[in-house]
């Protein structure tokens, strides 16, 4: 799938703001949200929801620009380390593919609020695709 | 804390709804969310950042409950297996504390659509408890 | 399978010790180990990765317990917290079923040393069982 | 702390082999560890506890690698994703700091058979660095 038609596929299928995938190769997508007060936790910074959400979303996209659109392919497992307060705003997701197999596509997703080298939490992501 | 008092306390530090804390022990607590469209993800499901975020606020109000209203208690690592499909509606989260430290809280949440024998995901979190 | 069964079968597919089934039910499974020397870390407590292999093996017993000898059957993910430090002596896994699906099984387990009230340790483990 | 310096440590902390430092930076450690019997599992593949093992200790070294021989800096989580079967033989740990805080040092772990565009297994790792 190419960028365009993620992005088409994406806001179709949540009902919810995904964010907006901006790059797309074979191992790696990259995403981006505009944050809104929706998104705020106690304390003013994003909520971890918010985080999660943009991480698996990134992974979605990238699972998919892969095998294309197989909607139900699910989240088995994502464990995420919070380790820096992410500032409202923009909130980007760098995802990487370690494993697509026929069953289970594996990665990691680092967040940040635009400076990759200043990431605020860790993803790991499992998801489950249905058999053809 | 009382239950009245975290409803109050998470009513005022979360923008979004955070779900209803409905029963509160010193190692238990239960939480419960009604789901709106803004909850479902491709496949018409709850989303897992619904199904993250209840589980998450129902740690904070489980440690809150134990050590008070300290609102910078922040999740630090949260790990997450969905293994069934939650339908729209109602959405309960079953915390259990496992360890309450000086500086860290661990327990795990059970996710269910209102039968505690058929959970739809089981959640690891890990709060950080700032110094005093 | 049996608990005799199970612990024949894990004794000769293992090649160091696994530790022993004490009791296997449907959703539960109790496993011990009696450390030595060699499973300890700096500090003179049960080093991480003891404590994960008895975890995987106690979920390992109760998958098979339920669909039989499936040598094959493997991990895919394992999260674990560590919040109290074990003595050296006795290690118990108590393990839990959480979904027996085709494709994946997902359970936890609590470690203990003894007493099932003073946990140690607590592990989500997902399991892939093989296509027929 | 030197490679040096970090391998007698390690030698002397663990009663069991935990593989040798070969490259150290601010950011990053490589380890190996050259596999036995004894670290095999069922299907003559590498164990799950070996993997965690020698990720921990790669994560171990580059904690200490930066704040000093530490030796109760402790693991408080760990996740491990296991997606390729590692063959007998050499294991490497390439282990990637994401965050060193005062009290929380977070990072991860790609595990290997000699090939890192071939990886077998994806770890994060959270250590709590006790106070001075």
């Amino acid at each position: 799938m190419t960028i365009d038609e993620l992005n088409r596929f994406l806001a179709g299928a949540f009902t919810d703001d995904p964010g907006e995938v901006l790059e797309l190769s074979e191992k790696h997508a990259l995403m981006r949200l505009k944050s809104t007060d929706r998104h705020l936790r106690p304390g003013g910074t994003l909520s971890g929801p918010t985080m999660m959400g943009l991480a698996d979303a990134a992974m979605y996209a990238l699972v998919l620009g892969n095998i294309g659109p197989v909607a139900l392919a699910v989240t088995t497992n994502l464990n995420i380390n919070f380790y820096r307060k992410p500032a409202p705003g923009e909130l980007y997701a760098r995802a990487r593919l370690l494993k697509l197999g026929k069953r289970l596509a594996v990665g990691d997703v680092l967040l940040d609020s635009g400076d990759p080298q200043a990431s605020v939490a860790h993803v790991s992501v499992t998801y489950s695709i249905p058999a053809h």
